[in-house]
């Protein structure tokens, strides 16, 4: 298969589907609306959503309701970028090569948006028009998997042993709390959902539960090996800001070499995970791939 | 009946509940926990899900549940709070005597403890423990409602428009739509949940969700009055700080006497909605007519 054409594919699929169901800009409030789409609209690789999706699909599901489910990660992602590039967060000007959404709409209104970005997650889950036809005990099932992977427990919790760890001398067990909380529990929410949504037997949520976490933390040490190796161009934004913040990484501890082995052992470990799944999964399959040999 | 006793009895249950759900603060990120504790345990009169559960129990119900779904009312409440504390929104130093969330833990974790309490809300009314019982079918409802009430639709858009309208010559219309939304929708969503969780019928929703319109807005009426004629002790905050800031009310459209007639009109029309519902409504009625008559 080609998983370019594949991501590419889904890609549209999903930006299609946030777009319909993002409030529209000409109802009030209209500013509220405006800077939610403002966010959720800029671009993006949707590898959450596109997670669940390729996870149901390895099931051999279409299942209903599948896209709202799907979307609903991409919502709790973006309301974290807006809220992570506050000022008072990281205070990050621009993001995606646009101003972010506090410099364009203001901290309030930001502040705003990713509550209501947030909240809309819930909305779009439980929505009787878009969720027909799926079974309310998954439903349920699928509002707690949502709720654990963003909160206290997850991506929340995540952001907070980041922020605590910042300027501070970390070793590799709390960078990897911090990586397993802050990127990897939202990333296991998206298979596991894709998972439910499909009806998953105990075995196959297992498998998928344990790519995702491999996937998870592939993704993490890739992230930080191109912010070492990768160019300006290729990144969107200046390389090595990492080490220039003294912000420990994989590569500190294993070096860059060290680290892509590490990321590869991840990617095998997986995709072994999947071995009873068959051809359904070649999608899933691919995506462990591209994480440690996309560029940016 | 004596319904100072029984919100009393009620306020109790709430906070025990909430003490044993919060996250403890032994717990990492610990930090985060006694941030989301401080603001969710700091007193409150626990309205809303007394609201909730007093509408389930005027249907004669136990409705199995029913302490969580409550509860999720409060933790949307409370971040509300937290969130429009902050410097870049209302900038207050004091909430009930105590200094605000960001006062005592910092801007970034009091964004991060509002996030984690508006998640935690859905967590709770998913959660399989403690919704053992509760039919799948309502347990979805539920989250629709909550997600409705809180979000764009509802209280987030409520805040925005409170915020566009800040120094502006606002009419009757545009103060309406602002309560309406910024308090009602919460107030109309603890009541309806109450119902939909006890298996309402329309007709029963129906009237229920005219008697939370109605007490919704004798609520806030009642509370713009209170600015004007309460003291500081009964506040325990300044006085006439609305006027102050030359901020439109209530009073400023009607006076004070007209503004309390119209409250008293709403709470009349409040429990004329509740005529089909015998004397388990009584509670209901009961804090309609508390809303008015209440010192702080």
């Amino acid at each position: 298969m080609n998983i370019a054409e594949y991501l590419e594919r889904k890609r549209v699929d999903v930006d299609r589907f946030l777009d319909l169901v993002a409030p529209p800009s000409v109802t009030a409030p209209t500013t509220l609306h405006e800077s939610m789409r403002y966010s959720l609209l800029a671009g993006g690789k949707r590898i959450r959503p596109i997670l669940t999706i390729a996870a149901a699909e390895a099931l051999g599901s279409t299942a209903p309701g599948l896209m709202p489910v799907a979307c609903s990660l991409e919502l709790i992602h973006t309301y974290s970028l807006i809220h992570d590039d506050l000022p008072s967060m990281d205070n990050d000007d621009f993001r995606r090569g646009k101003p972010t959404n506090h410099k364009v709409y203001g901290d309030a209104m930001a502040i705003l948006a990713g509550d209501a970005l947030l909240t809309m997650a819930f909305d779009l889950i439980s929505r009787p028009d878009l969720m027909k036809g799926c079974d309310p005990v998954r439903q349920v099932r699928l509002v707690q998997e949502l709720a654990f992977g963003s909160g206290n427990s997850g991506m929340v919790g995540g952001q907070v042993f980041d922020i605590q760890a910042e300027r501070k001398d970390i070793d590799l067990t709390t960078l990897q709390t911090i990586h397993k909380h802050k990127t990897g529990m939202l990333i296991r929410a998206a298979v596991r959902m894709g998972a439910v949504a499909a009806g998953a037997t105990d075995r196959q949520l297992d498998d998928l539960t344990g790519y995702a976490e491999d996937i998870g933390l592939a993704f993490q040490i890739a992230d930080d090996v191109l912010n070492v190796t990768g160019t300006r161009e290729e990144l969107g934004k200046n390389p090595n800001t990492d080490a220039e913040r003294g912000k420990k990484t994989y590569p500190t501890f294993y070096g860059v070499d060290g680290a892509k082995q590490l990321a590869e052992d991840c990617v095998t470990r997986a995709i072994t995970r999947l071995v009873s799944l068959g051809p359904p999964a070649d999608p899933l399959r691919e995506i462990a791939r591209y994480i440690t040999s996309r560029k940016n």
